[in-house]
């Protein structure tokens, strides 16, 4: 079994010892709590309201060399925990909007490639939705916006991820209170039809504060919600998950089976060339 | 504006009299509610539990020329509304599970393209996810487990579609009580994801008894759950939509956009070769 952490909470733009001792704060509490693996919220270093393109990339760090990779790579040594969690980075000149997955004996790196409004003028978005292999499982990374494009996780679960994990600074849906049932966001629900589609596992670990919407989740392959944080509190979710159930449980029954009753020759959409 | 109806009931197993009478009641309860058009459960001429071969090929009918068609086309012509659902169809000796779309102005026709587990040993599958014009707008048909497939409603929104409509027979969910949130199903989730992703207006006929699951619902281009009914209770649910919104609203910023934000490069997944 693997014990999967949310950590929730508010990140402040433009403050980065904050961010890093607040994020080494949930790694502490998750490791103590028995988690394997702990999800920080998107741009965990920086925030996402940056100010100038100059500032952003005053504050963006390099992946791996960048302090936070750094710190969160000597916690991870220091505890067997492994991290996930959003990064501002910069490569040269170039800003990404990134996830890393930082662990003992793995390490990944995505950068979000559907990138939000504004966000097309400040980063280059990635070209590429890696399914990371660790002691732990096959994990993807997804970064916010990311959820809204099913075609993102369909990736990644037919490369093999057993798991997808989705830092995220999700703001307003722009759902009337009226339309909305029960407690979720539209990113709870993109996840949990994402989970069920592919019949993977997928945890959200969203920002909280200045209108970010919370509600950090861990959805089961059945499209269960096993843990649901609250819309405005800072605090860790945790769950243990069997990730093998992502691989045995793509067959529905004698003869339905999530990826193979996909009926490919259907679909419209561009796609790659080597698909 | 456009009002919508989806038609909840319990469709009776091998009982043709019965479903033809029981869809009449229905759709000529939309029609004097106002309802432009009104959407049926799948399978509504024969129900889904066929006994054998035999006796689903002596239930099926023919499209158009079938009697459930022709009486449907008869109450379109007479007020004014379009009917969709579902229809146990014969093509000679093959059996498909349809839907139509049958009104004054149109007709169309779709065969389910994603079989169900022992539906595969009576069905042929649909080879096309067309999308039909019509005077009220772009409509698109999907049955039931077609709406667990997100290329699906992503293909019918690419080509245009403005509305999606949904006769399904849902039964059990296989989600445990307590990791259920609000009073939503799993249809109704992707439903109401297809919608956002999309932006494109949703609604779902489901069938009740015998363990269906009911909870029809109209879902609008934002994710909003505009109409939902119970799940047990025989009923109509009806709201006016405006359909063109599902092509002003696919621009969410004035840098983002439904579609245009796709990063299709890096998707996986076979797709038409004409794409």
């Amino acid at each position: 079994m693997t014990r999967v952490a949310c950590a929730q909470y508010a990140v402040r733009d433009g403050d980065p010892d904050h961010n890093l001792e607040r994020s080494l704060h949930f790694i502490w509490r998750a490791a103590t709590e028995g988690a394997d693996l702990v999800i920080l919220p998107e741009l965990a270093n920086s925030g996402c309201d940056l100010g100038s393109p100059e500032r952003a990339l005053d504050l963006a760090e390099e992946i791996p060399g960048g302090r936070t990779v750094r710190v969160w790579k000597n916690e991870a040594e220091g505890s067997g925990i492994y991290v996930v969690g959003g990064l501002l980075e910069r490569d040269g000149d170039t800003l990404h909007n990134s996830a890393v997955l930082v662990g003992p004996e793995a390490f990944g790196r995505y950068c979000k490639t559907h990138l939000w409004d504004r966000e097309k003028l400040l980063y280059e978005p990635g070209r590429e939705v890696p399914v990371l292999d660790t002691p732990l499982g096959r994990i993807g990374l997804l970064v916010c916006y990311d959820a809204w494009f099913p075609e993102a996780a369909r990736t990644l679960a037919l490369e093999g991820a057993q798991f997808i994990c989705v830092p995220a600074n999700a703001p307003d849906d722009w759902v009337p209170e009226r339309q909305r049932r029960g407690d979720l966001t539209m990113l709870n629900v993109h996840c949990i039809a994402a989970a069920n589609a592919n019949r993977v596992f997928v945890a959200a670990a969203n920002r909280v504060g200045d209108g970010y919407l919370g509600r950090s989740c861990v959805v089961d392959v059945t499209g269960g919600v096993l843990a649901l944080a609250g819309a405005t509190e800072e605090g860790l979710i945790s769950v243990e998950l069997q990730l093998d159930r992502a691989h045995r449980e793509k067959r529905l029954t004698d003869l339905s089976h999530a990826f193979e009753d996909r009926n490919a020759a259907v679909y419209k959409g561009e796609a790659r060339e080597d698909r």
